[in-house]
């Protein structure tokens, strides 16, 4: 989309649907923006004034005599597609289209609103909307919305989907003293969205935070494109809503049903480096903690305290959430020992002691910053009888400033007797919470995030070797001919086979002869079963024999199949009886695929066999995460599959290196052929040296 | 303990050790108690002074002209036992020790502590602390303690073992203005505990909620008691800290390792009703929800907003808590749709839109709160040009005055906009957060409650059948005397049997001739394990060999394992050889059971077989909780192990009444016999008729 500027630095603007009658929108607007200094040239637009909050009124905005190079409107539905067409005639390079009546009501609003965008496309117009509060920028300083609060000036950018939301932490922003860069409704995103904005704040010098409240992504593929990005450069948190099962998906795969609703935008969010909050309150915890705290290098803690019990839920807290309690150099110890007094905790957490004067406090806190085994640090205060909350906070400062390039937090747990000191820590800088907790909340968001800048960029698998795209074309290709969407699973084993994924032999065969001489080529004993794309549970319908060892019993175990699946289903097509080379029995491994509609294709991979569901032990990815070594292997690792395959509990150790590989393979496959909509390798047999896909389902649309 | 009236209630009180300078401690205690407005008879002790605030003060609590109900004692920890005694000579019933130097200092402190509890119980003296805060009634009104506020007068009781807390959270209540009728410094408990208080607090006329920061429980089974009895008539809301890895206990049973540390917390608490915040903001949401709304009768929540995005979000957070979204009636949705604009949201969440006024509030308050459907209500509020915040918060007020039976909830997104209707809530008695998610965390709180005291009472299984204890007495008695702690497998099997767990049959020989004879009576195929109690992985060193089908085989096997287990452990003393009758397979089980310190026996039940530890699909529950089939059956509910019982994908169901009916006796034989120390019975097979227990170890102590 480009540059934003238009929009955050315009030279001039107008207003359309400007009035003079102070309750209305638009009045709120020519007020918002002549109220917040905005240093350029304002047009108020409206054929029934000469004149708006003392500035000249044009009668359209053809009529203004200079340059317009962005305009606001907040005219009627159906005025908005004339006006715009006159904004493009003028050449006004961004439209804020504040009126709504478009695709939130329906039919018909989407219509419009479609004819909108193409009239903006046509003049080359950036479109902000429509349906939206309009936007801010605090350093510019622009007003261009309705709201009855701008903000303090500050670093954070904040992008909502919700306007009502925005209006609310304005509001509730200022109330806090909370500052921010930019402020953007994004209302019905029709033409610039969340992920343009997110590019315009990664390039703002301004903006240290990008906060984003939304309820849904459009173009999956690009947002994780800009996301991953934007992330490296800045902090990007986002609260996305509508997690709820009424949005989960119906899926006939296992891999479709074990992925829940809200899993692909927490693989998302995680591959691209988002920071994900799970609630408002935890969204403007780390907006604050990211914006006012530099970025640990580990997740080792140090906690100094003046009491016990806040020491030991911090220590609890810090453990629950992943981060590790700093271990102390030996100096440190000795120190601290010789320095404090007999009681005082000299180990992590730092117990100073009710009756600790600053002077411990300085002590203290320039020790355990100085160690090179602590990567961040928090300060609990409990008021005594003779704590010097202002005193302790200016040491925690003077600490601080000696030590840029570790966090510091602090939680002072009281009212009245601390609040001096915590406003010193507030105004400096130092992110003050009332309870240990939600500091060591912001710390793991900070390493967490740490943790993905700091991941080196991992290079590409390169050309998997022995990829048949042909034969995978040619499959599908006979499928499509035959008015299927589903593989039999000769066919699905033929384009795994294709792509190097080990599938079991398996052939079509048609009469009992056919079948004997499959056996004989394939090998005794062998596995009968059903072959018809109509038939999902092939086993409830007597369609499945395993264990067959001689020719005599492929005979008759083939009639007896055909007759039992007549008998339960005798309208159904059956292509035949495929034979498949009995495998020896593996570690039980599921690798599969289901579709998102926004993310594309995931990946999972954990326990497999029929207990798949039950057990749940499945690791996603999306598949465009899977390109390298690396990444397939840090996916392993979250399973217990895992585990099993490392060799558990005095079991030989599988082939974990054939694993990786062929999840390597099994995402080039689903990347490769966007057409594939759905897969399960189930089980896929993993041994000491090698695997073996047992059965392999695949869809396609 | 009985009452503590002399604490909260006394006619007179001395403070021994009171002084006039004000800058200690024991200056502050009374003016403490003076300011607080106590109505009781005062007496400074101290034989320096002749006055002391304004008071007559006396040489000794002897030489006090009157009787002396309570005594609080800050001297000298070297002085406190001569003080006590003078207290108990005087005929004093309550001591407050506000002296540290005790049980936290060390052996010297402990060793004067028991002196000091002694001395109190010679003479029948209570004791709170030592190493306390004090104590404080704001309805009596008494302030016993050197704390530097006096809370607001409200209903909540606060316990806390951190004196540090309990100050930090006594300056910050005021600030935030919550209101406390007692509050509690614990201190070392050597005497009077958290039982105690929790017991007074359940019988206190001024007190709504319980409210306890613990960091251990001295006597769990007691607390059990207590708390069951007490979470019937009030709710209990405790943050426990301490949970962290760090105290985690290494086992050496599948059991013991599945239990972590906090486990025993977490099923004790659920047991008996308690409520457990997750850290300290929850703790007091949690007490002021509980201290100003009813209790729900059901999960059923209605939501009603000014905004879509704050709806989307409470909704999601709704299912995410595990409560239901009401389904309104359908005259409530008939009625809104004629009364409600056309883009409102008449489906729950209910939107009256951004541009409602207070009357379409009010209509929708009244609507949902008298619909049968639902059993709560929240109402979120942003601000827009048209809200009138007080307006709407009047509306809520009348609305849940005409519903008092429905707990009513509010989240006023927002600052100085909202600020005027919040406040008028608060005062009010309804609760109300910025945001949304802790409004819903309070529900939840409050409807898991409801299900607790709610419960009907459940009869107990009374007595088992066929308990035959004199068998597991004999069976103990001679592994005693064989010096050993871990049965052998037969004998498990022996001690299972006597209480009706079905075992599989297995006997002890010494020879080879033994064993085939043995095997003839058990009936081919059988299994051969080498008995000894020193050898814990049999399979390991060649100590487990199965399927065998014939006499000869049986001979021939009994050598080959004990040339192996020889050759490997070439030291330990080998008892035998176990033969035992191999048994179909079935579907795998784990019932197991390790000892809590403070809870005593946690009874595990769950998937079995070698995989246990990997898949973690285990529930525990206190054994003393498991005498009725309705408890044990809600414990199978919580494990896929259950789901797989039922009947997983087709296979026929498994005998669930046999699983209650063992686990029940498993727990009994565990209670009966206090000295067996773990028990883990893996695999049992779970057949459709019947069960059998494969490997039953037990170890006692």
């Amino acid at each position: 989309m480009g540059e934003l500027t238009s929009f955050f630095r315009p030279d001039s603007l107008a207003v359309i649907g400007a009035t003079r009658a102070q309750s209305k929108i638009g009045n709120a607007i020519i007020r918002n923006i002549i109220g917040c200094g905005y240093q350029g040239k304002i047009y108020p637009i409206n054929p029934k004034e000469k004149e708006i909050e003392g500035l000249m009124s044009y009668p359209s905005v053809g009529a203004v005599p200079g340059d317009v190079e962005m305009a606001v409107l907040s005219v009627p539905a159906a005025r908005v597609l004339t006006v715009a067409r006159e904004c493009g005639e003028k050449g006004v390079r961004a439209l804020a289209v504040i009126t709504a009546g478009f695709k939130e009501i329906g039919k018909k609003g989407l219509d419009l609103e479609k004819e909108l965008l193409e009239t903006c496309g046509r003049y080359g117009m950036q479109m902000l909307g429509p349906n939206c509060v309009g936007l801010m920028d605090t350093h510019t300083p622009i007003n261009a919305s309705f709201a009855a609060t701008f903000p303090i000036k500050g670093d954070i950018a904040f992008l909502s989907q919700s306007g009502a939301i925005l209006l609310a932490i304005l509001d509730w922003s200022s109330a806090v003293g909370l500052g921010f860069s930019k402020v953007v409704s994004l209302g019905n995103k029709a033409n610039l969205s969340e992920i343009d904005f997110i590019k315009d704040a990664a390039n703002d010098p301004y903006t240290r935070v990008i906060l984003c409240y939304i309820e849904d992504i459009v173009d999956g593929a690009h947002f994780l494109e800009v996301a991953d990005w934007a992330s490296k450069k800045k902090p990007i948190i986002v609260l996305k809503s509508g997690v709820s099962q009424a949005g989960a998906q119906a899926a006939s795969s296992h891999t479709g049903a074990l992925a829940g609703s809200d899993l692909a935008y927490d693989t998302a969010f995680a591959q691209c480096g988002i920071i994900r909050a799970r609630n408002m309150t935890e969204l403007f915890d780390l907006a604050v903690a990211f914006s006012k705290s530099v970025i640990p290098t580990g997740n080792r803690v140090a906690i100094v305290t003046n009491s016990g019990g806040p020491g030991i839920i911090a220590t609890d807290n810090v453990e629950l959430k992943g981060l590790a309690m700093a271990r102390f150099d030996k100096k440190t110890i000795e120190d601290m020992r010789a320095n404090l007094p007999e009681e005082a905790g000299i180990y992590n957490p730092v117990d100073v002691l009710g009756d600790a004067g600053v002077e411990r406090f300085e002590f203290a806190l320039e020790k355990v910053l100085t160690d090179p085994n602590v990567d961040s640090l928090l300060v609990l205060l409990c008021p005594t009888a003779v704590t010097q909350p202002v005193e302790v906070s200016q040491a925690l400062i003077k600490a601080r400033d000696a030590h840029p390039s570790k966090p510091v937090f602090a939680a002072y747990t009281g009212g009245k007797c601390l609040a001096g000191g915590a406003d010193l820590l507030s105004s400096a800088g130092i992110p003050c919470f009332t309870f240990p907790e939600p500091a060591i909340e912001c710390i793991r968001g900070l390493y967490n995030y740490s943790r993905h800048r700091s991941a080196v960029e991992v290079k590409d698998n390169g050309a998997l070797p022995d990829l048949d795209k042909k034969t995978v074309k040619a499959v599908f290709y006979d499928v499509i001919k035959d008015r299927r969407l589903t593989l039999m699973g000769s066919e699905a084993a033929e384009v795994a086979s294709a792509y190097g994924i080990p599938a079991a032999p398996i052939v079509l065969t048609t009469t009992p002869e056919e079948a004997v001489a499959a056996a004989g080529n394939l090998g005794y004993p062998v596995v009968l079963k059903v072959a018809s794309p109509k038939i999902l549970h092939k086993t409830d319908v007597g369609g499945v024999r395993i264990g067959i060892q001689t020719p005599e019993e492929v005979k008759q175990v083939f009639i007896e199949i055909m007759e039992s699946v007549h008998r339960y289903l005798p309208k159904v097509i059956i292509y035949g009886i495929e034979v498949q080379k009995m495998m020896p029995k593996g570690t039980e491994l599921i690798i599969g695929m289901t579709k998102d509609v926004q993310f594309g294709p995931l990946i999972a991979f954990g326990l497999g066999g029929i207990y798949v569901n039950l057990l749940k032990d499945v690791a996603f990815r999306l598949a465009g995460g899977l390109t390298s070594e690396k990444q397939i292997e840090e996916m392993l690792t979250e399973t217990k599959a895992y585990t099993l395959l490392r060799g558990y509990r005095g079991e030989a150790p599988r082939d974990i290196a054939a694993v990786v590989d062929v999840i390597g393979r099994a995402a080039r496959l689903v990347m490769d052929f966007p057409e594939i909509n759905e897969m399960d390798i189930n089980p896929l047999f993993a041994y000491k040296k090698g695997l073996s896909a047992l059965d392999v389902k695949i869809t396609i649309s």
